[in-house]
């Protein structure tokens, strides 16, 4: 499998599979793509009918979209449990991980992800609700399906995989959060694939400017 | 089970896991709130912890956002085939499902769904580009995985659910496509559930303007 992604400082969609293959130790090959250079777009029309990042290659078959990777990869790898094993606690771990994938437009735009950089921004009303709701979002998730574990269903699941951006961009624009989702900040920057993916942002050599 | 979903005039995201279920033969009580009314937004959040529609209520548990709804209720009842049996398919069938929930943002602000209005509007670039790539996920769906039958998979899945508010909006805005994305729309059309969802909208007393 080969996993087609954009750079590691700005995109935020491409962390999300790329952390999901990583945690469960799922081999793949990685096509990093730089966003936003001349030639960009018609790279990665090579690889997705989109042309955007990110895509899965399966031999033949091309996946596209966070969402549908994730559950093409749950579904091959079903012991590797990327998705919790509980039905209810399954569909509220798809639930925010969908709300992720169509909401939060105010902090996305405002705070776009840029790893190496630490930025002041003024909140919004708008983004300082995002903020609100993805607290409320990861303390009950925690409150409800983690039983005292570090992630947000207990063990690591798409749903750390998918808010793993947000915790980034938290850090970048120096949100600050309640004690709870502050140690659950700590808990996915310490993540070796986190650190690995960080580090490798920070030496990528492309600046982009919002 | 209970479903609670928005205006069926205008609510597109509230039709896609309605219709779902209808064409599974899945048993719910609809719950409709009125949008941008007084008190909707109270009123969702009985019910969803995002104060948007729709949701599904099975027993204790919602599940909030059409494409975690979607998941649940082919896991619920696999026996309906909501999605197709072929893994690629399948792949591709959530890809598109994925690139419906996250993208076309030119067509959903400028041809927002009104099923009783007829309205013609200036296409801008992206509008057009959306539509382009619209057909073009409807006729490579058509061409690689239905095997000459009417749907996008062939048989109808959640990939036409999803994509069914569109076929909606092309008829308010009197878009025009070539002849086999123009069957395909007439196909979902006459989908009994569709008649249905598209009369009770257009006798619903609300009025909102755009």
């Amino acid at each position: 499998m080969q996993l087609v992604i954009g750079n590691k400082n700005y995109s935020s969609w491409s962390l999300r599979p790329w952390l999901g293959l990583k945690m469960a130790g799922i081999a793949f090959e990685e096509i990093l793509i730089p966003l936003y250079q001349e030639g960009s777009k018609a790279e990665m029309l090579k690889y997705s009918p989109t042309g955007r990042v990110p895509a899965l290659l399966d031999g033949e078959l091309a996946v596209w979209d966070s969402l549908a990777i994730a559950e093409y990869i749950a579904e091959k790898f079903p012991d590797r449990q990327l998705w919790p094993q509980d039905a209810a606690a399954r569909a509220v771990a798809r639930s925010v991980c969908a709300e992720m994938h169509s909401g939060f437009q105010a902090l996305r735009t405002l705070c776009s992800m840029d790893i190496r950089a630490r930025r002041q921004v003024g909140l919004t009303p708008e983004v300082a609700a995002d903020i609100e709701r993805i607290v409320a979002i990861w303390t009950d998730c925690r409150n409800r399906f983690a039983g005292g574990a570090p992630f947000l269903f207990g063990r690591f699941s798409w749903a750390d995989a998918f808010y793993a951006p947000v915790v980034l961009r938290f850090v970048t624009y120096g949100i600050t959060v309640p004690d709870d989702a502050q140690r659950y900040m700590e808990t996915v920057l310490a993540l070796p694939p986190v650190q690995e993916w960080i580090e490798a942002g920070r030496a990528e050599p492309w600046e982009l400017h919002f």
